[in-house]
């Protein structure tokens, strides 16, 4: 499907701030960056470099007063999306090496004290069902979607104690439980057709079966419509916008629509 | 400045052919993709991948029948350029290792062969004259701009043996002197405002003062309104389009004005 | 200096099981592998891969029953390091691209929670002292290096709370106030010549006057002597064996001495 | 199976001469470091980077005077090797990016220019013969092994037309042959146990069935017993010695031997 997508960002600074911006998908096996627009008002010299995950990061100084970051994207991208819920975890000895990164625990996925609440969810919910099928579902019946519960502290255990996030906290707590059982999951931003409300979106993968699968807590079913913007450990490695100094987001408009 | 540039290709195959194309600019420290629009009709499902030297190619399969591909770009740029005709070569030792590769001989350029002529030609110019400045003043002097003389199996020896060529060749020339004399010097392939005829373009950098500076010796004088869409040891790393199959191109159009 | 170096880990599962190692260093700037022997009894066959630090990771599975890994070094390194205790920190917009994931919270340096306590900790160390300088100072009055109260969970905020910990904990508190405070700061993992006890140390790297500083506040003066293994954000990323599976280390040699 | 292997290279400078060497191999899927040992006499400080190919890549200035490099190797391999044939090449759209540069033509591989004899050597092999398997038969029946008839600027054509050269040149012809029919081919270079007369060796892989496979012509069955030094598009990548200036190798010793 052809997806029309973009954002537009107004933040102020009282001195020079400098940022790193992820806003720019890459195109890939599952999308296709038809055409972008991607600028600054009053226009900056930003510049571009890639991280360690492959994404690619937009570096400039907001100057002092009002800037405007506003991006465009048409970009085609799967209707549906391949889903593995009964799959087992791979053997550890047979995961590709540049997964292995994904089993490590991180700042939002303390992966290492999550191990006892990860089995007994698998083992509650039978032999029958995927672990990560397993997972998702538990997310689903035991954290409530709930906005200003979380703030940027908040990991996956805090979470699972709370009881509510945001889409975020849902895929931090996937994360966790996934590695805590050894499968390598990692994080993923980007627009979702469809969201309500819509706004930036945090989802999760999984590596099963020698690829990765999409999986989505916040939806009851699989859906595709998806843009990846980037991927990381968890949200400290792919937060849209990182300042190193005092920024106020103003306002934020996002939007997705199916082109005719 | 602000560039409007783009081209747009018809190509045609009996069969699937498989291609690699690189047609694509990434945002850098001296230019920033504002916009682009890059489709095909009829539409395919193009993936992308990055090679070794950072440059984004895009895999897809022209189905037997027509094919447009059609890339638009705005970009800002530099309206002049850097220049560093006066410097001397760095010393090997102070050279980065990510430079090295490019003092090695490839396909187009035969470096190893070179020394000697490359010599005269310093020699000649005198102490007061820089290496790279010395050989690109050679190269306006005693190679002709002339279409119909090299082929893509012409090398930079056999530019110098003819005497003539068009841009790619003058870019061998200066990559091929430059690498005998142990500077590193690099392919650029990308768009040129204001070139005459209008067409993709190629030029290359030398590494001087620890950092790269553009070359053209097809310019009488050094110009900015440059967009980089790929670098590479030579031709043979940056072809806009690599066809697996055999694959005509029906028509190609590339244009590049400035934004008011 | 010329440092003899090694481990040996006897190693013990009931079942195969699978890891990874991280005990072959890399020459590099400040070190250099002159001599190396790493074997296996009972021999596997062990794969390597670089992960997205640089790091060797070496792969293997433990065969039930029990496993001695050997590792022996000769290396030449520096018998005394670069200081630069009063260095202010870089700003942020003159960062290179590479040192930007060092500013993140990881799992083990939560630096989102500490800037609070970086501040007061600069504030009261004044002007005249560096910032990491006056971190290094305060982490050594304020934790008192004790084994037992911390373990494979304890992050940097739990050090700073119980007031203790190893020379794991130490790094992570040093890594955590200077990223608070926008220092781009990493994990090491080594040998340390003269170390009491002896075992395999960890210590970190702040980066400031545009590059890497070592800072080790287990010691009281800056100290070389020391062979780098690897680099991450925190622990989590250098463990010296990563076991998916049952693992007990039943024994521990490391030795390190200078070559007469 | 087990081998010692190394060499040891006299070199003789009138001023001091910078250099890469590439004499340090890394553990891999199928061979795996056991032990080395790698100094120079006098002792410099050598540094040491990866290139875009992934290998060891060691930089020193040879200061003027005699130096004396050294390196021992102890390293598990393979005793023989996996073979294929007759496998069909890939379809070029199934092939990984990463295999995509090794069919560009290189310095002393211009596959651009081989074609119609690469065609030749498989239609007249016969449809029951691989190609690749054609390609080393044809090598083997026509292309006699004799020193003094290349150096260091003879490309696969010149062997061609010559009809003699040495592993170097063999490995040259077969890639070139390779490449040109789409088959995406690479140089190696290491040891060999029971080479005859001992000295580092040249052979290349062709990539076949999902994987790499060894191919040389220069042996007149598949054989075993290999070290892998570095990989590289050909010779021009991957020379043991680079020098950035004059330097005479004195002497050079190159040993391979069973361990008992």
């Amino acid at each position: 499907m052809r997806l029309l997508a973009g954002c537009e960002l107004i933040v102020e600074a009282d001195v020079d701030c400098a940022v790193v911006a992820m806003l720019r998908p890459r195109s890939g096996d599952a999308q296709w960056l038809v055409s972008e627009h991607y600028a600054f008002d009053p226009h900056v010299r930003p510049t571009e470099f890639v991280d360690s995950f492959g994404n690619l990061c937009q570096r400039f100084v907001v100057p002092s007063g009002r800037m405007r970051i506003r991006t465009e994207l048409e970009v085609e991208t799967e209707r549906s999306i391949a889903v593995a819920p009964w799959s087992a975890p791979m053997a550890p000895a047979s995961l590709p090496g540049h997964t292995l990164q994904y089993l490590l625990p991180s700042r939002y996925c303390p992966s290492d004290r999550a191990f006892e609440r990860a089995q007994e969810i698998v083992d509650q919910a039978g032999p029958r069902s995927g672990q990560v099928g397993a997972i998702v579902a538990w997310i689903r019946r035991h954290i409530a979607y709930r906005y200003g519960v979380s703030d940027a502290t908040t990991d996956a255990l805090d979470t699972i104690a709370h009881g509510a996030g945001v889409c975020r906290d849902y895929a931090h707590v996937g994360i966790t439980l996934c590695r805590s059982l050894r499968i390598p999951a990692r994080m993923v931003v980007g627009y979702l057709y469809g969201l309500e409300p819509m706004d930036l979106h945090a989802w999760f993968e999984a590596y099963l079966d020698d690829r990765w699968y999409t999986f989505d807590a916040t939806q009851d079913a699989p859906r595709g419509g998806r843009i990846v913007i980037a991927y990381g450990r968890d949200a400290a490695d792919v937060a849209f916008l990182t300042n190193y100094g005092l920024l106020q987001t103003v306002e934020m408009q996002v939007w997705v629509g199916e082109k005719q």
